[in-house]
């Protein structure tokens, strides 16, 4: 039997290249495994707790199931679906906050990280707090058990979310007996931190951001962008702490690495690392940015590959809610 | 132009006179008022923030649905659907979470009075506090908004509930333009308290009431309860302290009513007095006890007609559901 792997992705940034290399890439290479079974979905009511836009909604929504298409996800092989269009969800969503007791989301890690900021800006603790964002792990929770997932790739961060969730749906099995399944989760490696601009982490937070999808003039000058120290060309460099090497090594391949790994030793100017790193990125880029380009100026056919999804998953999540009402009380 | 009102009726306990005489019997009024389109609808979703018993939870539903129905509820005339026949509202319970300030809920009144009940036993705060209950004035703004209530008749003490209800459309409303409608409250008049079997008002909180649909026999043993002063039978009595009369001249002609207080202006024993208000209360009864117990012995027949209702109210909820999506920025 093969086991059910969930990963919902939120539409509420622009993709970079370190959301590819420490998310995208592993989960597309989690789906290939034998004995995995995997459901994807665009998260988008998750991003309307933050999203009050709707130009950039659209666009923000449309683009993340556009990238993963794009970087190769095969939605034949796996269940790819766009959330607001799973109603059962949303049902189930209102279950499971009737068995979840409020104490439980005090203590949600990101809901207190606000009221920590709060208190130190001296504001009410839940300042700038709406309802979505206090009950979003209620709604995961309901993505994760509408789909009787086994196995939940996470962050480390995001521990606390599976560990809700198993917390939810005992509550309710201890009462009407065994419907939820209890989710594991699997820590994701944690070796493929990209290195950004400045060359810490690159995160959204720090704004030292590659774009995925980066058109090749501006790639170009975000590399030129990376610090480096002032060694001059002909001395010897480290490449294990050189930024752009890290980058480097991602995009080409294994020969290409270690030519790359000698010419550091042996004296290599910082403008034609560059150069080069630009050239196996790009290469790299070009085929999926092209498909994304195409993908983003026919949102039909997005739609087409999503409903189909849709219908996959709700072949799941509609005879799973009738059978979850049916242990509550209801005559479905 | 009719005006649309809506009332939910919660199904968390057994119907007693006093919520026949206090809601029930002027809500059936109103909806005869012509100038309004009536929804009346079965909260089953809301009762499931208390009853965690599948077969409590099913007798309840069905008991309130048929409840309304043997007391005259007009299913052609009006609206009438089952909460959870509707998943349109549980979407949009989700979609105006994200609109919603965490300080609203905090400020709601059922809410508050836990959290002081809380203190004043030093238990934490939100001790006994599940989701549902702290979200649920969402889940009646969606309720109310879906079906672009203009009236809302309330006790006073649910004025709140509509106003967090407009405040949340509010906020939606300023981001997107005018979407929802906002709803007004009309205050219903609280001249038809009814006295319990102590004399205090009839509610389930005092452990006074006389269940709407008794038996006879339990009915006479009830009504035998009711507490009287220690006057003879001859002496002269005052019809507007009684609780007996209260209780009769709802249920009487107004002929009967007239002979009633001139008998006990004259004198009037206690047993005698007793004897005719189960008289007719009995004779009220009768009927729709009947029809009651007919509808509950044949769900599918109250299935039938939930079901028709939840036809009608969704020609109206799944088209509005699309438009606010699209303004959001969903493309459907």
């Amino acid at each position: 039997m093969s086991k059910t792997i969930l990963t919902g992705i939120k539409p509420t940034g622009l993709i970079h290249l370190g959301n590819y290399i420490g998310a995208i890439k592993p989960a597309l290479e989690l789906a290939k495994i034998e004995g995995y079974k995997a459901a994807y979905f665009v998260a988008d009511y998750h991003g309307l707790t933050k999203i009050h836009n709707a130009e950039e909604f659209r666009h923000l929504s449309y683009g993340i199931a556009a990238t993963w298409l794009a970087l190769g996800l095969d939605p034949e092989k796996l269940t790819f679906y766009r959330q607001s269009d799973v109603p059962e969800i949303f049902e189930l969503n209102w279950i499971l906050s009737c068995f979840t007791s409020k104490g439980l989301m005090n203590r949600a890690h990101a809901y207190k990280a606000i009221v920590d900021s709060n208190k130190k800006l001296e504001k009410d603790i839940d300042f700038g707090v709406n309802m979505g964002l206090f009950n979003y792990p209620i709604l995961m929770a309901a993505d994760i058990l509408m789909f009787k997932t086994e196995v939940v790739p996470v962050g480390k961060d995001q521990v606390q979310h599976v560990e809700i969730t198993r917390d939810i749906a005992e509550s309710f099995n201890n009462i009407y007996g065994e419907t939820f399944l209890l989710p594991e989760y699997k820590i994701q490696a944690e070796t493929a931190v990209l290195p950004g601009l400045d060359g810490r982490k690159m995160s959204k937070s720090y704004h030292n951001t590659i774009p995925l999808f980066e058109e090749p003039k501006k790639l170009q000058k975000l590399i030129n962008k990376i610090i480096t120290d002032s060694l001059p060309p002909e001395a010897p460099k480290d490449p294990d702490t050189s930024p752009i090497f890290m980058l480097y090594k991602e995009f080409a391949s294994n020969t290409e690495v270690e030519k790359m790994k000698e010419q550091y030793l042996q004296g290599i100017g910082w403008g034609d690392a560059k150069k080069e790193l630009f050239n196996v990125m790009n290469s790299f880029i070009e085929e999926p940015r092209e498909k994304y380009h195409e993908l983003m100026s026919s949102p039909d056919k997005i739609d087409t590959i999503l409903r189909e999804g849709a219908e996959k998953a709700r072949a799941i999540s509609s005879p799973f809610l009738k059978e979850i009402k049916r242990k509550i009380g209801f005559n479905v």
